[in-house]
């Protein structure tokens, strides 16, 4: 049985490794379409090792001339088309939303990697994916841990823990908080990933968004999922049940794991590239509660969750323009925090949005979250 | 729906846990049968409050006379019996051996918390357990964490980690291990149990006894089970898969939660009388390798079960006769493993021994272990 593939995003960091996996397991994985922005030369390289009937790329014209021998096709055709049993949303930011919408509403299996959708709009999506028999496989480390947990669990959690490494700032003072590099930000004690997530992991926003992502993903209230720092990120997530028994699922951190776990699902397969826990080196894994009033952003995702509607999908774009403005030297890591509290008081909020409501809100965030700063619109 | 259970073994420390859970849920649990040993003042205020229609004592005359109103069965009769759904086996030592056998071959469902009935014969009740369709309920609380790990799982576990407090002397050097006194040895670090269990986990035979028990539970060759020293005793176990994913389970040493998730499974119940994890005290959870030179008994046992027939059999009646030596202060802490090892060299072993066989060399082992110390036989 061969499970065929569409990567979107393939030229990013999960994209990439979702295509490792692939390679690891050619008689049981086959790509059928490739999706990417605008990395043309990679993605020249992976149609030709992968040769895909689909294909993907922000800039139509100049692949197209490359590569005439794919069917090109937009995000959402691929995402939705018959000939795909599993859409991998590699893609990061908002550009995975109306994909991840158009491959549940088609019914596919759907690995999520994409965290913006399901903060923004995770009431529509999984109304859809239940609607029309979609299967939501997290790709995310901390989602995998706590659907692994699950497996085969007839009742819900009574609580979720989501770990967090706590960022490369973890015992900084508020001062010094102030005037971290973007260097230091971008250097992530534990997991390589791409500029836009290690910054939010440094803020704790990532954790924050991680938690509105749990909420949809398992049905789980706000109240009853919780953040833990665990700076070995060693556990990924942890689930207690009603019976007070915790389960925990564990691993180096390698993004291949979850990934490959999303494409096998229910089945698991033996990769003798993914690493093994040393047990004679396990040591100490700690664990201790974050620090919201260092790490405001945390505080901010888990509210804006709570209050629903249009607020997440605000959260997410002025945090988008934020992390753009803090990389950009524009303003300093304690801001990013600040600008997003502001565009979230500024809000008009909907609070059972449409689509095109959310994306409306989505686009005022940032461009207010711009002006508040530039006093400009951005390009 | 309600579950009729027997307890084997109500008055001890697993089956007086055992009635509290089933005091939680009154309308889930049923108590039909009751049997214990010696203490028939404990007994008789159970048959009291559970007014179970079976029941048996050691001391049939004295039991009886008090308790007219109950059916007074065999242990056998009692683990057999039509009546009973699920058959708790708390008992400890070689009296729960034919018990389970007979629990097993009516297909009755089998809460184990008996050791000795797995280790000495684990081939034979997982034979007829399979013949006869029984289930095999783990009670122990690493055997119960590998099976919680396992729920779901449709593959079987690359490997076994059983975790292990490493006892009162997992600092000790082996000169200060010389000189442990048997109060020392009966005050555990973390769990309250029985004497001989204590003093096993002193010694860490009790994790050697855990790892054949999960061979037999679980069908997993030596070889890729292993034990880990975690003093806080938190994680009770944990399970590797063939894709190097772990799951672990968490809680605070409670013998209720094994007990209870045995009793249940595969439901979950909501016991507030269970505690919970405090997230923001979990502290730093620590492992290490266990050292076999200060701590033999791991090894042998381990040994007797990769080499199995009766070797395993008589592990366990030497490892009994010589904690009762110890505890009488007839040997030393460090003789309880030597004198283990010489009943074992001494051994004409049987590569598939039947039941009797495997009586027989209990009963040997025994003997041999009481006359290397005494010059005598045991009463």
């Amino acid at each position: 049985m061969i499970t065929k593939l569409a990567v979107l995003g393939s030229t990013g960091s999960i994209g990439q490794q979702t295509l490792e996996v692939v390679r690891a397991f050619p008689h049981r994985f086959r790509i059928v379409g490739l999706a990417a922005g605008k990395n043309l030369d990679l993605l020249a390289k992976q149609v030709s090792e992968f040769k895909p009937r689909f294909v993907y790329s922000q800039d139509r014209e100049a692949y197209t001339h490359q590569n005439a021998e794919c069917e090109f096709l937009s995000l959402e055709e691929l995402a939705s088309h018959p000939q795909v049993d599993t859409v991998v949303i590699a893609s990061s930011g908002k550009s995975g939303l109306l994909p991840v919408i158009a491959a549940v509403k088609s019914g596919k299996n759907v690995a999520l990697a994409n965290k913006e959708s399901l903060v923004t709009a995770g009431k529509i999506i999984t109304k859809e994916a239940k609607l029309n028999k979609a299967k939501i496989l997290p790709i995310d480390s901390e989602h995998s841990a706590i659907w692994q947990c699950l497996k085969g669990e007839t009742q819900k959690a009574a609580q979720l823990v989501l770990t967090a490494s706590g960022g490369p700032f973890l015992r900084f003072s508020p001062a010094r908080l102030d005037k971290v590099t973007v260097k230091q930000a971008l250097r992530h004690p534990s997991w390589q990933m791409g500029q836009k997530v290690t910054i939010d992991s440094a803020t704790l926003m990532n954790k924050g968004l991680e938690v509105i992502e749990a909420h949809w993903l398992f049905g789980i209230p706000f109240n009853n999922i919780r953040v833990l720092i665990h700076p070995q990120s060693i556990i990924h997530s942890l689930v207690e049940f009603i019976d007070g028994s915790v389960k925990a699922q564990l691993s180096y951190p390698d993004m291949r794991l979850p990934i490959q776990y999303a494409l096998s699902y229910p089945e698991r397969l033996p990769n003798p590239e993914l690493p093994r826990l040393n047990w004679d080196r396990l040591g100490s894994l700690t664990f201790e509660p974050p620090d919201l009033d260092k790490f405001p952003c945390l505080k901010l995702a888990i509210e804006a969750g709570k209050k629903g509607g249009t607020y997440p999908a605000v959260l997410c774009a002025a945090d988008e323009i934020a992390v753009k403005l803090f990389l950009s030297q524009r303003i300093k890591f304690n801001d990013i925090a600040r600008l997003v509290e502001q565009v979230l008081g500024q809000h008009q909020a909907i609070t059972h949005p449409t689509l095109e409501e959310i994306i409306a809100a989505d686009a005022w965030a940032g461009e207010k979250a711009y002006q508040l700063i530039t006093g400009d619109s951005p390009c």
